[in-house]
């Protein structure tokens, strides 16, 4: 370690923890009027939002929440989640934001392994806390959520309903200062194998992560993403990693949030026209359900720049947004990673092309966002050349990776090798740095001696016209050790055949895009593609039911 | 403290240090070919600063400079600076950035106290070096830098010239880790009385401060600060508080950024043409300065946006700017707090008003930005009314304040009372969070039982037409115990007498604006107001020749 000249105590004594509780320093004072909606339900101000978060507070601890207990949240995508955002890590407590689509079992498994406290819960997820609170193990009190007049009954011993407890509570909290590597939040990474893993995030990871997201997002050039006047609605879930860290970001800026609650495409929609909404985050899924809905087609979606994540951005997703005016943005990055890594960075000079060039721009994994280092290292962890075609596993530092996994400390040790985060990604690096992500590793087919990105080929089927999606796997071939199969949904009232499919592909054979022989001989048309609870395909399963 | 889950060892094996380095990381990955300009001499790529800047770090290591070593600086406003703003703390050693405006003696003191190893001297402060070589204490090598094709000769015994030691280095350095609170870079502050006093920035303050500036200038809807397509040209030297840390700011986000060199009002406007700068910094008498030159009225203004700090902007400058398109803003900070605390803040909704309609918010001191706290107390440490009359002592919290003075933790002390930093500033805040500094709290004028603010009543003199600049300062006064004495330089060609001045203000006693008794009997016209080494009036020197 260099002898560099570090502050003496007398010269760092009144060091400043970063702590969340700064985050909500500047938005109310910028803009206290500014507005923060609920959907067609609701609407309050940044003023309410601070008065609403101390009286948050109030009411946790009164009903007996401590500094380092764990308080989880079952919710929709609602200011409620916000103020919980706020004031749980505030008081020195964990937020853990229980995954409400898994099934049952795996949320018992998380609130059990998380050792839950205190879990506040939506009406509409009570049937599964009925059912599985036989086997609740560490949860002394349940709050009550409603958009109701009033909550539904149910058969937990509840400490009240979360508007009225927040009614009779105290209007200031004297927030405290604290480590600021004090965990703050934590949530569970489904795997397509084992158990849920419990990943956490301290309070300087977060603060880091929101003031490298507002400037490095702040400063496109094309994207008003979290300016003064930029509209903010997430369409990305609450409770997967902060909604990709934005809440925090749009609340320090003091910028109008629209939440919509449940995600029905016709909602969001008409949310996006009614509140001229610029920015939000989404899955290509959401995205395609969105664009598929009456009401898009009279929407004026000209200021509407979205960052898509969680899968890869194809083409014609990315082409049939801008055709209705949406402008799209890869962002990248894991539930370990808090999660932003890089996202797609046009350059001034790049917004002059034409769209279908743009496309190309866009659909890549871009440009490591600042204070973010990338490498893509081979099996032995040495570099690989940044030549737009070299293969290798993306590996990350910034000073917001999660450190381990919760009480899986031999977990986090495979997550973390030589010093740096393992994603688990294979990508490619192009010599400007744009990084292209083509495969998860365990993806990756592996026929004739050569790596064949089945990303590669999901995005060229899908530009098919008569195809909505596509998914390939690797199947054992004992000439090839592997080869490519693919399953294909077709649009409503479209027709294709393999020989359409296969004729579509060799455009690319003679383009130099794909070999030859990755071309797959098996390709199924299914009704769905089997899906993780997180909208990713299921290719685990898809593996095993070829078997 | 409250008992948080702080982070086990294990769980946070892979912590990462905020380190300088860092803020080099993303903008060579965005615009590898975006260009550093020095003046109208040479231009070069990020590409060549990230090769420069490894080159120097050979280079200085060459010379024997370890981690913990101070290496002072004594340039124009150079890329070459730039460079030392990185290499220098990342090696781990500490960057003196001398302040070449103070007398010899003056700098003298500051580099024996700074206990400087290594002086990186431009031929055009050579003079000052050889005068008082033999009373620098503890320098052992001095590097030369030259503008011309050869450096000037010199007594002094160097290890060489800046360029060909570069030539000579290798390219590639290891930047090493080390603890995020070592020293980065010291300079000192100059106060009216007294030897300078050392400040000094940590690593980790000074990437806290890069991230938050980048973050809040860059989301303004008017100011297109710190975007991709920006062009950035300093105004306030960067010996002084790191240039107000913009070019760490502006190098991290990959903008094109213009050094002028020196202070030439003519090559600066030249400068702004030419590159068409869309944001700088500046002090109001360099603003001035520029505003006087002949070239300024072909010039095409409207796309450049300027932050005034260092001394107050007054209406009248900023009226005068807005006729040649040029947008101003208040930014308000100081040597210790590493500078940015607050800015002008207008509102998408401000921005529609007529221009006077804007100076009055734009010259306000504006709001905090985001991490920063700011309050307003009596003597007493209490929090006074946010009611836009109350005044108080202005305290801070913030990541990036310094927090002591170098070998003087008695001095250190009086800064910071109670946790929090004092600025010896008086202001008033108004309920939306807007503050205003209404005077230094040894320069406020205590007559008849009042407080009356000697910035107030120069703002209103130098709204007369005639008036070019004012200072008032308190003296003794029997019957009140101080009464305001002004002096007044005219501007060229213009008239005025004292009953002038004095009706001029009456209006203002009309409006409700000052009371009457605020209107000075003493009014002296004058050639020059006198000023400290970086601008600001020198109120004590004034005091002192009225006595």
């Amino acid at each position: 370690m260099a002898q560099t000249r570090i502050l003496e105590p007398a010269e760092n004594a009144h060091q400043y923890p970063l702590l969340i509780k700064q985050l909500l320093l500047s938005g109310p004072r910028y803009s206290p009027d500014q507005e923060i909606v609920y959907a067609n339900r609701s609407k309050y101000t940044y003023s309410d939002l601070v008065e609403r978060i101390h009286r948050l507070a109030n009411a946790l601890t009164d009903a007996g929440v401590k500094p380092g207990d764990t308080v989880a949240v079952m919710d929709w995508d609602t200011p409620r989640y916000l103020e919980c955002f706020f004031a749980i890590p505030m008081i020195g407590a964990v937020l853990h934001t229980i995954n409400v689509r898994l099934s049952p079992d795996q949320i018992l498994y998380t609130m059990n392994h998380a050792e839950d406290d205190v879990v506040l819960v939506h009406d509409d997820f009570l049937p599964i806390l009925d059912a599985i609170k036989g086997d609740i193990q560490t949860v002394k009190t349940y709050i009550q959520l409603t958009d109701e007049s009033s909550p539904k009954s149910t058969s937990l011993d509840t400490a009240g309903e979360y508007e009225s407890l927040l009614a009779a509570a105290a209007t200031k909290f004297d927030f405290p200062d604290f480590d600021e590597n004090s965990v703050a939040t934590t949530f569970y990474t489904t795997g397509t194998t084992g158990n849920p893993k419990g990943v956490f995030f301290s309070h300087r990871q977060l603060v880091l992560h929101t003031l490298a997201m507002t400037g490095s997002l702040s400063a496109y050039d094309e994207m008003p993403l979290l300016r003064s006047s930029s509209v903010y609605m997430p369409v990305t879930p609450m409770f997967h990693v902060h909604a990709w860290g934005v809440p925090y970001a749009a609340t320090m800026m003091g910028i109008k949030q629209v939440y919509p609650g449940r995600y029905e495409p016709e909602l969001l929609v008409d949310l996006l026209k009614e509140h001229k909404v610029t920015f939000s985050h989404c899955v290509p899924t959401i995205m395609q359900m969105m664009m598929a809905t009456e009401s898009i087609k009279t929407a004026d979606l000209s200021n509407w720049h979205v960052l898509i994540g969680g899968s890869a951005l194809t083409k014609g997703l990315c082409d049939a947004g801008a055709k209705l005016g949406i402008r799209m943005y890869t962002g990248y990055g894991m539930s370990e990673t808090c999660p932003l890594l890089s996202t797609t960075h046009l350059k001034p000079e790049d917004l002059e092309l034409p769209l279908e060039q743009q496309t190309a721009k866009r659909v890549k994994t871009g440009i490591a966002v600042p204070m973010v280092e990338i490498e893509i290292v081979d099996p032995d962890g040495k570099p690989v050349p940044h030549d737009g075609e070299a293969k290798g596993e993306v590996v990350t530092r910034a000073p917001w990776l999660t450190q381990s996994y919760f009480k899986q400390p031999d977990k986090g040790e495979e997550l973390w090798q030589g010093g740096w985060l393992h994603t688990g990604d294979v990508a490619s690096m192009e010599p400007d740095n744009t990084l292209t992500i083509k495969d998860r590793i365990k993806d990756v087919i592996k026929t004739g001696g050569e790596w064949l990105s089945s990303l590669d080929l999901e995005n060229l089927i899908s530009q098919h016209p008569a195809v909505a999606g596509a998914a390939v796997v690797g199947v054992p071939d004992e000439k090839w050790g592997e080869r490519p199969h693919a399953l294909v949904t077709l649009k409503p009232g479209e027709q294709a055949d393999v020989s359409d499919i296969q004729n579509h592909l060799r455009q690319f054979v003679d383009s130099g895009e794909i070999n030859k022989w990755a071309i797959p001989e098996q390709i199924d048309f299914v009704e769905d593609i089997p899906k993780t609870s997180v909208g990713k395909i299921n290719k685990k399963l898809i593996r095993d039911q070829l078997k």
